[in-house]
């Protein structure tokens, strides 16, 4: 009966959604225009974004974090990374849709396949970068601007867009008043000479303001834009609801606060004006209204990026403090698993919940910061795993269990994986020996010293050579950066070979997560946050090296010491010395028996 | 006396430098110029240039291998890098002459500092390529190409341009006929719609014709242009003085071979055609007579560079072959210093032409592929030391010897390096530290293992880590590509963060060359060459391997087998025992005794 139920719930949506995709093709129709591009980003360009703003969800079933559709007269498409295409074709009517490859079949090409020469292809301003349109810069068809998105005059019970306090981020925690803050960035613009810069990232915001906000799932930022000057005043464009007088009072005189409303109007009078615009991070609305206003547009980097990326010496102590506390629930999971994994009344879904009720104790978790991936045994090869009531399964006897999670804490951001095996038995020496090549990567990030001017893009393969020795890789980068109480992916800088030639510098945090993953089979990947440390040498030339924040032991069953090299052994038995005086303290005697145990010196 | 006629001598370079400047001046102004570009590059931009192409030589003294000079109407500067600051300083004039670090100081600034606005300078388009102007370019000033050279007109006793015969590449050598090259790139040009490619690069035309020559010292190539088409057939500019009727029917029917003066109405014969040109590596005269003769000009890589750098099976073999062949010489030779080296009474000049005449035995010798770096102690710091009888010393008793030296075997390209410890003492242990941390980096690179898909931008920092562990580094790329009797330094691919993002393929060579240098004491490089070799792991995924091609004991007295990880000091003991195997057999017994001891194991 409930299946029969589900089934018709199925065919309702795909009736609903198709009869969505009929009404947006008219409007588009009525505007003249053969095609529509709906990208699945929000207006901030940023990784989560609200209920209101998921369009491409709303249109076409799909729920990926990356992907854009494209709506022509006769056909349709929508484009993900591998790490989606298999969720796309299972989400999607494929009467409607067809599913593509965004790299291998990109959409500038299928619209020219399938549009007419000459066709015009609308988008939203709001919803792409200038460099992202200007990947549709063909000389097929001709890409038009749209005032008001299609989309949103159709989507009827669209949700309420979040309108969630603003809150104060102390000094306590951010180390740096919002008006040095704001100085720091307006001598980066007097430097360069430019005037003003657009902020559209809302973690820019947040940090540059020193407020925090609850708007969207995991990231704790408030929506809005922001303008700064080169004399370090600024304007904020938000909703003026989710401002108190307290919030108001705590961003201080040289901010203006106004609503989204009065964001045309200010950028319209900087004509003449030399406007610093991230053309790869900040809709294309803004250069084509600055540039209509008569301003000059200058393409810059986001002046937020670099100085929130270098975290200052309470930052760097609040996110030991949030690892610290962090590591105590790590360890009391750890320990549950260790005793419960096998027993096969634990699924992947309870396991999360387990660790998400030990650290909901602590009075500054403010949430995750993402959703955590717990996948057991085959799950486990599927890098961005989310479990839902559907996927869910048990944890089995003799399985590989990866969980991968973070925390918001007031202090500071966490993110760590583990891998972990639930015996009884000895796991098999052929996955005992690439998890343990997955450990000598982990260890040979953590264990680098390295010169000022590297880039992460130099030091990926540092990770992989172990595997590779093994004809092994993994196919995702080695690292991200992390934010304070903020995103838990934070740009700019990150451990891949792809990664941006911006030199790794003191103070930036930093993920160290190489892995393996057997398709159909279980995945390997062991997780910390690095901060980097200068380091002084002999030599005059500036050093540096990470300070692994993430406390919590790998799992020595998976670990084949006959493999290590000696470095790589002290490296792993200093490091659960470490663990075990830190968190040892804090947790009770059975517990701390227990990490006494995982904390062994291996030989 | 000899000391007076010296400093007279040198006077009168002086003066007559001096004079050429004024005379140039001159020419200059009278063409309605403020000033004129001299680069050191010749019309090949390459790396060896013939005496007849020394113009910045013959006007500033300045003999270093890369810099470039501006003459103004009332200044003058030469700009040069790092390598060669302190010999630009000592060689010109500086009362006419300002001595500029090229990317600290870059002429273009320059120039904007010192010329009024809007002037006009001049430039030879056959002597700098089209990316290299454009770092010219400038609202400032207008860069003006002369048709005639005005240093060529001044340069009365300017040396004969080389004219030296075409030699035959048999097949043998090269694996591969002409034939089959010209349609191996007449297929990529196919592919990517172009009509012909410029090949300006002479190391290129000796790949695709099979031929050798003899212009310039180091380098075993013919100076001419060629065009090839996308039918296969191909058009050869150079003297016919070089050319015998042998090589003439070597090229075959479908190589059209004509002089220099033929080159401009082929190209104006071009019109409507689409052209590629390499924008980096082609004098900027080619894309401005294509453009002027109505043919399309389409920026691409030369079409010969990934194809040359793939060394086939045959020219893999002759590299083996050749390293054999050299190995011997210089067993022979690290013999001899181990015997000599304290004695007192050897030099770097009498050491380095020791290293000669072992080599020029092998009937395939043909020269030496670059001038030997022989630098005793101190001298070994200066990365590209080249020693002369001024800067002559003798090799001293516990000294550091580096002799960085290389061959050209008609079979093949040789570049080595190693650092020897002269004794009788045992080395200072801070010494054999370093050197271990050179070899591990070199080490760690030679055992590598790799996807496809790898850049040598990835690997870099691979060699360095066990340096930087000890807050050490070295100022120069890991490795650069090598020819097949060709080019020393072969592009596109090198071991190096700043390296092109092209993939590393299999049949590659690549020099392996970590190091590390103490200013006014020492300097330590081992170096080895590596083919690139496909590996079968049992996973599907294409991996590579370093075969090492050099055979050469690395001096075991600057080794601390304690540093040595197990896996370094395995590779180490199985290298020494393939070095004892392939060259013992051919060394007279005293010399395979001594290889022995050299080769023995390390525990």
């Amino acid at each position: 009966m409930e299946a029969i139920t589900k089934m018709q719930d199925a065919r309702d949506a795909l009736t609903l959604r198709s009869g969505r995709l009929t009404k947006l093709r008219a409007i588009v129709q009525e505007q003249g225009l053969y095609g529509f591009v709906i990208p699945r980003s929000d207006e901030h360009l940023s990784e989560y974004v609200p209920a209101s703003a998921e369009r491409l969800a709303w249109l076409t079933g799909f729920t990926g974090s990356a992907g854009l559709a494209v709506v022509l007269t006769t056909r349709a498409a929508v484009f993900t990374d591998g790490r989606y295409v298999l969720q796309l074709s299972q989400q999607v009517d494929r009467a409607n849709w067809e599913c593509k490859h965004i790299t291998e079949d990109p959409p500038q090409a299928w619209i020219k396949a399938n549009a007419p020469s000459g066709a015009r292809i609308g988008y939203d301003p709001m919803l792409i970068s200038e460099k992202g349109l200007a990947r549709f810069s063909s000389p097929d068809f001709t890409m038009v601007a749209v005032d008001q998105n299609p989309i949103d005059a159709l989507w009827s019970d669209r949700p309420p867009v979040p309108a969630k306090p603003v809150m104060l981020h102390p000094i306590e925690y951010s180390g740096c008043s919002a008006a040095d803050k704001r100085a720091q960035v307006a001598k980066v613009l007097r430097e360069e000479l430019h005037d003003a810069a657009i902020i559209s990232d809302p973690a820019s915001i947040a940090w540059l303001l020193n407020i925090r906000g609850n708007d969207v799932p995991f990231t704790p930022f408030a929506l809005g834009f922001g303008l700064i000057h080169a004399d370090g005043s600024a304007e904020l464009f938000i909703d003026p609801a989710k401002v108190s007088e307290t919030a108001r009072a705590w961003v201080g005189n040289s901010v203006s606060v106004s609503g989204r409303e009065a964001m045309a109007p200010a950028l319209a009078g900087l004509s003449g004006k030399r406007i610093r615009v991230d053309a790869g991070g900040t809709p294309v609305w803004f250069a084509d209204t600055l540039r209509t206003a008569g301003a000059s547009v200058v393409s810059g980097s986001d002046p937020c990026l670099l100085l929130k990326a270098r975290k200052n010496s309470v930052e760097q102590a609040g996110a030991r403090s949030a690892h610290e506390r962090d590591a105590i629930a790590l360890c009391e999971f750890l320990r549950f698993l260790d005793q419960r994994g096998a027993s096969g009344s634990e699924t992947e879904l309870s396991a999360a919940a387990k660790l998400l009720a030990l650290r909901e104790r602590a009075p500054t978790f403010r949430g995750e910061s993402f959703p955590a991936i717990s996948a057991a045994a085959e799950h486990g090869a599927i890098i961005h795993y989310r479990v839902s009531e559907e996927s869910n399964r048990a944890l089995g006897k003799n399985e590989v269990y990866l969980i991968d999670s973070g925390a918001q804490y007031l202090d500071g951001t966490t993110d760590v994986t583990r891998t972990i095996w639930t015996g009884p038995d000895a796991p098999p020496q052929h996955l005992k020996e690439q998890a343990t090549r997955v450990l000598q990567g982990h260890i040979r990030i953590a264990s680098l010293v390295f010169p000022y001017g590297i880039c992460g893009s130099h030091l990926d393969a540092i990770a992989r050579s172990s595997l590779w020795q093994a004809g092994l890789d993994y196919d995702h980068g080695t690292g991200h950066g992390v934010g304070s109480y903020l995103s838990v992916h934070e740009g700019p800088v990150s451990l891949s070979r792809t990664g941006r030639p911006i030199p790794i510098e003191s103070g930036m945090i930093l993920s160290n997560e190489p892995g393996y993953y057997l398709s159909g089979a279980y995945g390997i990947r062991l997780e910390n946050l690095l901060l980097v440390q200068p380091v002084e040498m002999s030599t005059s030339k500036p050093f540096l090296q990470f300070e692994t924040l993430t406390l919590a032991p790998f799992d020595h069953r998976l670990i084949e010491p006959a493999m290590l090299e000696r470095s790589e052994r002290d490296w792993l038995n200093n490091y659960h010395q470490r663990v075990l005086e830190k968190v040892g303290p804090h947790l009770d005697a059975d517990t701390q028996q227990w990490l006494a145990d995982a904390c062994k010196t291996i030989d």
